[in-house]
């Protein structure tokens, strides 16, 4: 299956391919490289590509990274901003990014959650949760989105783009209009209004396709391949090596903020299963620049019951994933036919982790429990982190006497629904000492 | 009328100083060195009163602030957490709080908007955002509850309560939740049911009122006076000269990220006038400290019209505030009868500053202003600091060649309703080309 989604994607990079007239030799996206085949090695120039075109596998960025002691990177990178471009030394931009107009995501929040450690049986200062609510738009989609906006500069794009089932609409719109792009992004027509507003609040053009999520990415390709989408920059396909990178912060993040130390133990969110592989390709990168000791680490993934594709095919010793039709509340995690499942798969094994899934119940318990443990609302997205997190320790396969660090990529107030039904007044009194101590909710 | 309300709130002192068994002098609050009445100067120990016994006038933190070279002080704070905490010198909080559990806010980022000030016709690089949706509940209520927590901590409390309209209830609730505290927060049982969510999700009591706010709030004062309310900490009540101090950190952070400089020109949110006090309060303190060169500032008060009591005074040419009955949009400043509207009155004439009212049509054009421009998606109170800049820009009582710093307070995602009626898709097509060319979308 996967393969037969590259080939499509190739067809079209092709078309890409002609009418792009960047200049590789002009491109500065700092220590980035070039592209390579993440299947057959194969090199390409910097470009707005994504699909090898010999063999059709996903094309990577590859990078000259900096040479010079640990020591002195470390105190280059601890002396940057409080912002993902700290470490614009191993991503895929120009060195003064910084200065550029752009969203500045990232550094958010390592939280030492002992109050959760407490009730799932963790050691006391073992657990952490990275929660990356606290980004501008409040997900993790700000990282991966101001990659693509440097590449989109660096090729001369001058419209941004995307499919969305929302989160990525408005990270696309906030981005762009900060850094000065049009965008134009793509959704199915039936979003819930709340989402369908985020989208829209930033003044872009926001195009409802009558179709579902599918329709929509298969719109999107054909306009890739169409003079229409000349000057167009696809975040999440044409300039998707780029905007992948993006998630490497999270991994540099969490080691930084644990004193220059990789957790032992990450659970992690897997929808398409690129952030899954690109914090493990951030980890591989810190230990070969010597940033933190060569240790072993292990990455679990984690999915709703409801979309489980990756979890099943592991829990079935399978190396290949069969597409499912989503059916979970977590519906930023929804992708069915996911397109680096196989990594994903390899990577779980590879380091001793795991993927498991939960069901919608155990998503909003998980919900509740971090809001009511360390104070974080997260979106359901963080509900399936934490309760895959609690399910692992019960069935032994996450330690709770090492570091494990879980993600939380988004935010609560996006997805309310999830919890409204069971998050509402204790009691309802009249305004009088008498009724409220008739509600019993005096004493501690 | 100011009067007439803290006489009775002063009365309240009294129960809770009866039923309060504080030690003063084992209180630690770092560099507080007592209470003092903002009116006739009397000096009180640290507890949990906030009226004058003798004036009842509200009562602030006094502080023995840090010796030692301001470049010293420079680096200590620069040296210190990306978070409030770095200013702990400066607060009421013990010297070791960035280990105590806590949602660890502030640090917001000051965002030079550009893009907003061409639109404004403000000159490049001298127009600031700062915003504060990047707390940890999306507020800067965040800020101040952090302070109170502190304080309850110190005098022994043992569940945090508020009366709130939506905003300040998250805000405790999740900050109790992380430090340890029992909640119970207060509201109108009537609210909008994505606050109500986010009040209750935490996990702590929640209770809906049968009436309006000024009902909850009388209540709440019932409750301090009643053995029921035994330790028991109001954030908003008896801890309110602790909570209010929190503000101080958005002057301390704004000079800070401004290299150590004053704004020329700031323009702050009016509801209950605190905020607007205490970055007068922060800004005289970094002076007097040698932190920022001595020089003039303006300060500049924002309302909604259809909750503009400060506002109406100030053009009035009034010392007096007249209450309101609140009909905004802008319902986080909704406050007809603030208590600190006379201060703000003085500050605003002292600094040359001004206050100034929008209506809500223009709190809505202003949202979609500062979101199209900066990707910034503020809550309406944010549409209201906005749209007033805007308006004293025009008036020329905004000099557009010095630097301005405009807040936004919160997080648009709270306030969706405000724009969604304007914030919809562009078009909606079917899933083809031909569609698209027909939409007249394709060019830019």
């Amino acid at each position: 299956m996967r393969r037969k989604g590259l080939a499509i994607m190739a067809a079209q990079t092709v078309a890409v391919s002609i009418s792009s007239s960047v200049d590789a030799e002009a491109v500065d996206l700092g220590p980035a490289s070039g592209l390579s085949c993440r299947e057959c090695g194969e090199r390409f120039e910097l470009g707005p590509i994504f699909a090898c075109a010999s063999c059709f596998g996903p094309l990577e960025v590859a990078y000259d990274l900096p040479s010079g002691s640990p020591e002195e990177l470390k105190k280059r990178i601890e002396a940057g901003p409080a912002n993902i471009w700290r470490y614009a030394p191993l991503l895929p931009v120009p060195a003064d990014v910084a200065e550029k107009p752009n969203l500045n995501p990232g550094w958010t929040k390592l939280v030492q959650a002992d109050n959760l450690a407490r009730e799932l049986g963790v050691e006391q200062g073992k657990l952490f949760v990275k929660d990356d609510s606290g980004n501008p738009t409040h997900s993790f989609k700000d990282r991966v989105v101001a990659q693509a906006i440097e590449a989109a500069r660096a090729f001369g794009f001058t419209t941004l783009s995307c499919s969305s089932t929302g989160n990525l609409a408005g990270a696309v719109g906030a981005a762009a209009a900060r850094a000065g792009f049009r965008s134009c992004v793509f959704i199915p027509h039936d979003l819930e209004q709340g989402k369908v507003v985020m989208a829209a609040v930033y003044g872009g053009e926001l195009v409802g396709i009558e179709g579902n999520y599918d329709d929509v990415n298969r719109f999107c390709s054909e306009l890739i391949g169409d003079p229409l989408g000349e000057g167009w920059g696809f975040v999440n396909v044409n300039l998707r090596p780029y905007y992948g990178e993006g998630s490497k912060t999270l991994a540099y993040e969490i080691c930084e903020q644990l004193g220059w130390r990789l957790p032992d133990q990450l659970v992690i969110p897997i929808a398409s299963g690129s952030q899954f592989t690109k914090i493990d390709k951030g980890l591989q990168e810190l230990i070969k620049l010597g940033l933190v000791e060569d240790k072993p680490y292990k990455l679990f993934g984690a999915q709703a019951e409801g979309c489980s594709p990756v979890s099943v095919a592991y829990k079935g010793g399978h190396d290949v994933v069969r597409p499912q039709k989503p059916n979970t509340i977590a519906k930023s995690l929804a992708i069915g036919n996911p397109a680096d499942g196989p990594y994903v798969l390899d990577i779980a094994r590879r380091t001793g982790g795991a993927v498991e899934d939960v069901n919608d119940e155990q998503v909003v318990d998980a919900i509740k429990l971090l809001a009511r443990t360390e104070g974080i609302f997260a979106e359901t997205a963080g509900g399936v982190t934490v309760g895959v997190t609690k399910k692992l320790i019960e069935a032994g396969l996450i330690d709770p006497s090492l570091t494990t660090v879980v993600l939380n990529t988004g935010d609560g107030l996006k997805t309310l629904d999830a919890v409204a039904d069971t998050s509402q007044a204790t009691a309802t009194i009249r305004p009088s000492l008498d009724a409220f101590r008739a509600a019993g909710l005096a004493t501690s």
